[in-house]
């Protein structure tokens, strides 16, 4: 397998990037194509002494950051490394497509270079998140502000497709972020897709409450960008005060740091599961191939989290099965 | 001043109400009128020793449940303790009506017996919220599924006022929940209600992303109810679950048992912190009079900080500073 990875994409671009793929090179037994600038990241590997070894490398000047638009990878940016994976994964040189980049300009580039899968009306962020146990997928988390209920169907499906044969779940949870339990509650919007979803062929247990995410409602959490961005958002809000606050309570006297040194282990690794990088990013949904977003402040062991997801995503003939589910439920919404 | 007390609203009714009434009179110097089944208060008042001076009783032989739709209060339930209460409230019989009962009743209630102050669209459902220091006020948080950008605009008024009358909170930082800062995000609503709200004589701070709700972004978030009932109940979820982790922690092992015992206070003060009861509920925003909505769950406690909370509204003028404010600035939006 040939994972085209954006060596220039995130904060920690290229050296985290780098040494994440070169643990995947050993670690998964994948082939990695670099793109972005080849001789700095030939030297920045030299440097520190990571083997290049299965790692092609594609030459290309340019870098796509936060501060662009999303539209720029199509414009001012097309010559970036980002949109250069994309055409890379477009034309067959690859299996998937791996960026720490800006999120919008992915979703952008996927759409309009890698294209949809037929049916799909419109490509999901899905970030995979972490609950009181295990994680879920929240979709769509913020690449579609309005949505049609046709939409929602389609995430539910492309949604429960990746959990199950990426994340392993058996017919997953799928639930919509509502105001209330009963079918009715919400708006329009939620009560057509309600409609739509009970009617997919889906484990669909319908409604739920926001204050139920956390607390294990569902494994495919369906939502419009906008609400779905907001639950993204303060999930990792709400997180950080806490920590924050648990932070100062531990620091703030001599026996509170004592108690804080006994518990250490423990609250780290309540942090670390709570902690985004843990489970790599998040896959977009929808392309007909497949490309997968990691965090922008990720290090080499996310790096590795995200090319073992995207080895899973290729492997689980994921873009397939869910070009034939919507081809199955999608064909009279159309 | 005299507040009108639903006796038989949330779980702890009647004996937690009197006894956080009875407080009240004491600690606040206001008169009572309590409405509810007035056999059943004056035995529970005296079974519990419980004082009843300054509190006279209007009996009402129904009491409207969670299990009632909102629209019960004006139909099969307009007997009940609540719809007294508004009815008693409508009629100058006090200056003010708290209850802990069914929130949608609440609001249909309202808005239908003691009605909106001139010119104000909906009336909303206003929460006051922790945050990493002090509080602030989400508006709207679950009346208003469908919102109007004049809504949006008048709710950032409302809560402008009420902030700063009954917090004291000079000059409120208003800001719209929307899933990014730059003036443009969001859909075609939030577009609309930024150029609203920026034109309203606020200190209107513009878009903030709901990662920074928590950590003091604003004093008033502006909202959709959808939007809003999402931000209230996850912000609730994740702290539920992450005290419940902590506990875990603190829990499995005899060394852990020990330094929890040394930060049992620090953690509980917290805890605390992010217990809505300390804050005593919820005004209900853009009604002619002041209702306010004390929590379902609420003990003698939180009664007394709700009544402490509704002399204040009543005190700061309020209404009669929305009016005049919805006249001035909503005049040309009708």
């Amino acid at each position: 397998m040939k994972i085209i990875v954006d060596a220039f994409g995130g904060d920690n671009a290229p050296l985290e990037i780098i040494r994440g793929c070169a643990d995947a090179v050993k670690g998964l037994g994948v082939d990695i194509v670099l793109t972005g600038r080849e001789q700095e990241i030939r030297r920045v590997a030299q440097e520190n002494g990571i083997s290049l070894e299965r790692m092609e490398i594609c030459d290309a000047p340019d870098v796509i950051t936060m501060e662009d638009s999303a539209g720029d990878i199509m414009k001012a940016k097309s010559d970036c490394s980002m949109a250069l994976g994309l055409r890379l994964l477009a034309q067959g040189k690859g299996d998937a497509f791996v960026s720490g980049g800006n999120s919008g300009a992915l979703v952008v580039g996927a759409t309009l270079i890698v294209k949809r899968i037929k049916g799909v009306r419109r490509i999901a962020f899905a970030p995979i998140m972490p609950k009181n146990k295990g994680c879920f997928m929240l979709i769509d988390s913020g690449a579609n502000v309005d949505c049609k209920p046709e939409m929602l169907q389609q995430f539910g499906i492309m949604g429960s497709i990746y959990m199950e044969k990426v994340m392993g779940i058996k017919r997953p949870r799928v639930a919509l972020a509502n105001i209330g339990v009963e079918d009715h509650k919400g708006g329009e919007l939620q009560h057509s897709s309600f409609a739509l979803l009970k009617n997919s062929g889906l484990n669909f247990v319908g409604n739920i409450e926001a204050r139920d995410i956390p607390d294990n409602a569902g494994d495919v959490i369906v939502a419009d960008g906008f609400t779905g961005n907001v639950i993204l958002k303060l999930y990792e809000g709400v997180a950080l005060m806490l920590m924050g606050k648990l932070k100062d309570i531990f620091t703030h006297s001599v026996k509170n740091k004592l108690a804080a040194a006994v518990v250490l282990g423990d609250i780290k690794a309540l942090k670390q599961n709570f902690d985004y990088n843990e489970y790599g990013g998040a896959p977009l949904m929808g392309c007909s191939k497949p490309v997968f977003k990691t965090h922008g402040s990720a290090k080499a062991k996310t790096v590795y989290n995200a090319l073992r997801l995207t080895k899973a995503y290729v492997e689980g003939n994921v873009v397939d099965e869910i070009a034939s589910s919507i081809a199955r439920y999608g064909a009279d919404e159309k």
